[in-house]
């Protein structure tokens, strides 16, 4: 099969040949500029890797890889306008750079050209292809709205944390690796048990960006250091720091909580420094792996090659490991 | 063939028993609202009227004639947050009941279920569905844009108007009725003579819907009188009027289009003046004629019976002769 990659040349040179030069120019353009600021087009290697794991060549899932992509896209648009985010990738989010109703109608457009990218080339595939889409779709949605509406909640537990992450983030990782299986013509079981690979790395991933979130180098994320503690972000790390506080940390946390002016620096100092004193990098550090192990368990059960599995393998732990 | 009054109980028979209760409330609450709210169902009656025009059991339909409406019901959603609308059939807009991230999601969450629709009960058939559903959502999509671009074009010819409402408007009408007839299985020739009958009836709709803006009885319209003119919504009556105004004409309506401060019932009285003088009403209404005739020469083209004609020819004519 193919290296990483060379599957990720192999999908960057198919996603240069996509043009979306339509008219009119106010609707194409923020959809154009949203391809073009990247990202690691993590999602649509993973179908290409999924379907060169199943001993198929990749090419024959290009267009779902770029369904896939589009659709994450079309979620980073939309999103970005309903967190009022000004910054994605170091660029300016969509709704800055054009205007609300642009970022609304393009991201709109985005999915359906998702759907496009999925029926091409899917013959009797399509069906498998649709289902498990829509569902991921849905999940995907609804895990936004569980994501705003923790902002609004006064407690949210570990576990409420963790499913809506696998909702908004993780499903859809899953959903790039089964869809490749299906491109593959894997079975129902191993295409189930790669979704499930997917779903846990995915839970790993989003741990993983929490974490550098509050303990990376601001220089090599190219984020807003802090910025998850900036707005009380309800991740594992605070809702894990507001469950292990004694009654002096908690006053304290609470406090920085609540204050609605504070410099933004002094506020993540001291948050970090409570973060230290209780552990919790290590806490959720834990909890990642656990959900790494988890996939690699899912992955050790499927029957195909070794050297395969070492790929995805490989790939997981350069998404994983990383220090800034 | 059902006539147009059961095929109507038989979508709201369907409908009533779609349940959208999924978690969380704040996100479905929405979709059932928007649902709940009402409006003609007129996209989905086409669906199933459509199916059995060409002789098959319009309850083969129904999933695609829902896919239809939700579609329909997604794109009101987005267009009123884009249009700034307080009001919708004369109930609260979804942004305005509750807000605008959860119609931003809702409206996701509801084209994708549209998908999920189009896909029940499909069969092989979920190629033309999509290929022909997708071509449509891009346009609408397109249209979309262009009524926004138009807001701030200084000049809008008849030609560009006509185009945008046939994207914006009209290929949704012919879509329905062109997803009919796949369903009932029509040959090519056939979907496509009863896409162009949708089609320019959906533009003899818009038509309608502009001339009943200005000239209709408000309290059997239930909208706001005069509601284009006052936001100076560039429809064929205020394209048509700007190209037949005589210099003081055009300088009187000129500067109520200028005007920031103004009474909305001095400006609707003294436009709709200029529109008399100017014999507006009848050049819309030749033009909507115009557009209704091309749709039934292309329904006369038909190799059907003639009664199943005449079903779809009586509901155009229902929702064409509103003196409303």
């Amino acid at each position: 099969m193919r290296t990483q990659t060379e599957l990720q040349k192999l999908f960057q040179d198919y996603l240069m040949k996509q043009k979306f030069e339509n008219h009119p120019a106010e609707l194409y353009d923020p959809m154009n500029y949203m391809i073009s600021i990247g990202g690691k087009r993590m999602r649509a290697q993973l179908v290409l890797m999924s379907c060169e794991i199943f001993d198929c060549d990749a090419t024959k899932s290009l267009s779902q890889a770029m369904a896939i992509e589009l659709f994450h896209n079309f979620t980073l648009i939309h999103d970005d306008i309903m967190d009022n985010a000004p910054l994605r990738r170091g660029h300016k989010t969509v709704h800055e750079k054009y205007n609300h109703n642009a970022a609304i109608l393009s991201g709109d457009n985005m999915l359906i050209y998702a759907y496009q990218y999925l029926l091409k080339n899917s013959g009797e595939k399509i069906h498998s292809y649709l289902v498990h889409f829509n569902d991921t779709a849905i999940r995907v949605c609804e895990g936004q709205q569980l994501d705003m509406n923790f902002e609004k909640q006064a407690i949210v537990s570990v576990e409420e944390y963790l499913q809506m992450i696998e909702m908004k983030t993780a499903v859809l990782v899953g959903c790039a690796l089964k869809i490749g299986a299906i491109a593959a013509g894997a079975n129902e079981l191993d295409s189930g048990l790669i979704f499930q690979v997917g779903k846990e790395l995915g839970i790993a991933f989003q741990l993983q960006d929490d974490i550098l979130d509050s303990f990376g180098d601001q220089k090599l994320t190219g984020k807003q250091a802090g910025g998850d503690i900036i707005q009380n972000k309800k991740t594992l790390l605070l809702i894990e720091a507001l469950t292990l506080a004694d009654s002096n940390q908690k006053e304290e946390l609470e406090s920085w909580l609540k204050k609605k002016e504070f410099s933004p620096e002094e506020k993540v100092k001291a948050v970090l420094r409570l973060y230290n004193e209780l552990g919790i990098r290590k806490i959720a550090e834990a909890e990642m792996l656990k959900h790494y192990q988890s996939a690699m368990s899912y992955l050790r059960k499927l029957e195909i090659k070794e050297e395969n599995k070492l790929v995805l393998k490989n790939f997981a732990e350069t998404l994983l490991i990383r220090e800034y």
